[in-house]
């Protein structure tokens, strides 16, 4: 290694270790902080986040890469090092545009209304939340402005989790992509009540839900000498450190999908960091470039593997000694219909996957239109409402379970949304490569056994860490380009058999 | 506030910050961490000290006492911005004498050594740890070597934790105390095996322990908004903020006392950090300046509260109710008398009042002597062992039971235990001048009622922050200089009376 080199390294080290630190900081916020901690956490993350800015966008990681940079020309550009300068240049040249003044207030005001989102998520109360998003818009939008001029003042804040994705791509996916949803959905709904979901709804002992859930998940691979399950408001993925990758849950005492299906998706992103090479560590590739290629993982364990008939006929038998009471009566048939029960959902992470990614478009238009400035914060509940009404048929009773659901504008994560959708088109096309190579895979998992899939995933997936975006990553484990299709392809052979279409 | 002042505050409110944040890692370290988090954590701490310290360190807070100081002459030496400018120019003239890279390198030790301590510990493996120690004990070496010439090497250690205490003050101290602790020892010893402690040796649900511990420090005015507790290998209290202390114990399934006296001394930590009042957050005021004040107000919870009469006048009918079959049959006058048996142990922080100091001696002349170079590393658990002969008349079974059964080596806190039996001789200090303006203390204690006492060291005591070192404070709440009579007077009361001298 050049001692240039070795100098970077040094200083992304130091960035990295400030930003672990700050994460470290956040899941005690989510987990265990008391109420009182608060408005201390708040400052100390703000320090955080202002240094550790101050110190990546400093202008001796400018001179290092201005100096490392022609070295590497004629060398393997897929070589750790030559992603190392490539993506180090393409966030620092972002960063050099952004005040450090803006990353301090941002923090600080993000967790303040984190704080405030919990109570008033808690309480339905949306004035208690109101004036602390209408300063994550301001803040946003001022964001935004750093990197004028645009196509789209969405663009900005895209890029930073799925790098180099328009509004506009987004935007034709999503309308390549709604008419054939809500085309199945209807055809769905014109079958009428055929699958009962009440199974589902009954009271179920949470210690019986948890234990089930992490006996799952350490199936799945996740290694709990390197990471662990909490509870929190809303569930998370955090990596410190390649060798600590924590992930939490919520449960609901009369509903059994919230856990357990949160388990399965965070556990899919936690086995995603798990997978990252350790020599990544305190670089930016051991870090979330693609959020889009993170989702896709947590979905792919969700849905692919949880949601499906193969995965139950091996662990339906399990869950039904540990709920008699409950699932006794219950076949694997009905069981397997109900966690499939397509209909209108109040709450996008319990949304059936037919329905899911209507709830991310309903997100992505109401965002584009507070950033674009055509929407209020004060008139955001309404407009939520609305579009619920429009694309769900439903209206939710109160603001807790409509537009305070989520914890992502509360952390200021405006173009965050799209990227789950984005990630369920490249889980299904990641399955369909998969099943290519290993063509016994379902039949693997109704054996209990992940191994095939997890190390599939490690070798096309993981082992990349941070090293290539979405459009990339998908072009080499199938050569082919992101696209709606195979998802499509998967929905519609899926509840086409359920709901005989 | 003038601007320089103001310049000030924000420089120490960063370096706060970052020790907070140091801070809440640790605690996550000693909680919840998995083991894999284990290097990766010892890095981050690293740089996290490295940094605080070189913000600390650097010229421009000189610039600014210089300043300042002047301002101040003639104003009130006693005014908040008055002791915190002098706290500040000691803490700086002292930390400025030590290079950065060894605080890095010190923090990477003892991370490290902390995770092969609990090892060592948990398997009575005294050659895991003892590479750490070696390293530990060169590098406390070197860090007194920047203070030199000193009277004791061991003096700039101390004065770490008890700033302007030397080693001989120390030394004359425990020469007076020695004697008459070991006289009294010697005549309880002499009355035979008249206490019987049989009934604290049994199966006690921890789940129960756990409650009653909880409720107990609820009582005392522990406020859970503002803190926390969680389970330890050794428990500890950390404050990251004032409206965050958090509190740790351990249980133990066969011995009731360690749990509960573990919860009531770190809760006489926490009401201490909780009663600093908010205007000193981000600033040293706010820290420990005097461990010997901090381990009195633990010590006075845990024992003059917690081990009294009175105390368990009020208490026993509610602890024999929740272990009705263990305790049912022991009267209060047995069990009273049980908690306060005084024996040889093997643990310190099991030991009884009377003898806990020799512990303490035991560990200041171990310290003493690898800090002078007249004890190797390798000879520690042969002369740990020897000591412990001829202190208490017994040998451990283990050395996970002897030389390796505190957290404080691995931490490198050389210097610290001394303040455990200073602190004994404050908190006996303290509580004969709270008796003087609170006749009724004890029947207080008696009706549970802890609002008096609490309400006495907030004033005496809290208030004041980290604004005075032992010696000052004490004089400040009694008129008296720190000594060792009125603990004397208080075993001899106690244990005369128990033991019929």
């Amino acid at each position: 290694m050049t001692d240039a080199l070795r100098d970077l390294k040094n200083v992304l080290g130091e960035v990295a270790d400030l930003r672990a630190a700050n994460s470290v900081l956040s899941w005690d916020e989510q987990t265990y902080m008391p109420p009182g901690g608060a408005p201390g956490r708040a400052i100390v993350l703000s320090t955080l986040s202002r240094l550790a800015h101050e110190r990546f966008v400093d202008d001796r990681i400018g001179e290092l890469l201005d100096h490392l940079e022609p070295e590497m020309s004629g060398a393997d550009l897929d070589s750790d090092d030559a992603r190392l300068l490539s993506v180090t240049r393409r966030v620092y040249e972002k960063d050099r545009k952004v005040p450090s003044q803006w990353v301090a207030e941002f923090s600080l005001e993000t967790s303040l209304a984190q704080q405030d989102w919990q109570k008033a998520r808690a309480t339905a109360d949306f004035t208690l939340f109101r004036p602390h998003l209408e300063k994550i818009v301001g803040l946003r939008r001022q964001y935004a402005g750093f990197f004028a001029p645009y196509d789209s003042v969405y663009d900005p804040l895209l890029d930073d989790f799925e790098p180099g994705m328009k509004t506009a791509t987004v935007r034709a996916i999503f309308d390549a992509l709604r008419p054939q949803q809500v085309e199945l959905v209807r055809a769905i709904a014109a079958k009428g009540n055929v699958v009962d979901d009440r199974p589902l709804h009954k009271a179920f002992d949470e210690k019986k839900q948890w234990d089930f859930g992490m006996e799952i998940i350490r199936r799945f691979g996740y290694d709990l000498e390197h990471g662990r399950q909490d509870r929190s408001a809303h569930p998370f993925t955090t990596d410190f450190w390649t060798g600590d990758v924590r992930i939490t849950t919520r449960l609901r005492p009369k509903y059994l999908p919230t856990g357990m299906f949160g388990s399965f998706h965070e556990a899919g992103h936690a086995l995603y960091g798990q997978g990252i090479p350790a020599r990544f560590d305190r670089t930016l590739l051991a870090s979330r470039l693609s959020s889009t290629v993170h989702e896709s993982q947590s979905r792919t364990w969700e849905n692919l593997v949880g949601r499906s008939r193969a995965f139950w006929k091996a662990f339906y038998p399990r869950l039904r000694e540990i709920f008699p009471r409950q699932l006794g009566e219950v076949s694997l048939e009905a069981f397997y219909r109900a966690i499939n029960k397509v209909g209108p959902s109040l709450i996008r992470t319990d949304a059936d996957e037919a329905t899911y990614n209507l709830h991310i478009m309903l997100r992505f238009e109401l965002e584009l239109a507070l950033m674009e400035g055509s929407l209020a914060v004060a008139d955001l509940p309404e407009a939520w409402n609305a579009r619920m009404q429009e694309y769900l048929g439903i209206t939710p009773p109160h603001d807790g379970d409509g537009v305070l659901q989520d914890i992502h504008w509360s952390v200021g994560a405006f173009g965050y949304f799209p990227t789950y959708a984005l990630g369920n088109l490249l889980s299904a096309q990641l399955w369909e490569a998969a099943e290519k190579e290993i063509p016994d895979l379902t039949k693997r998992i109704a054996r209990k056994d992940f191994s095939g899939l997890l190390e599939w995933l490690r070798t096309r997936v993981h082992q990349f860490g941070g090293k290539y975006e979405a459009v990339e990553l998908i072009r080499r484990a199938t050569g082919h380009p992101l696209s709606p299709e195979a998802y499509v392809r998967y929905l519609r052979g899926k509840f086409g058999e359920i709901y005989k279409l």
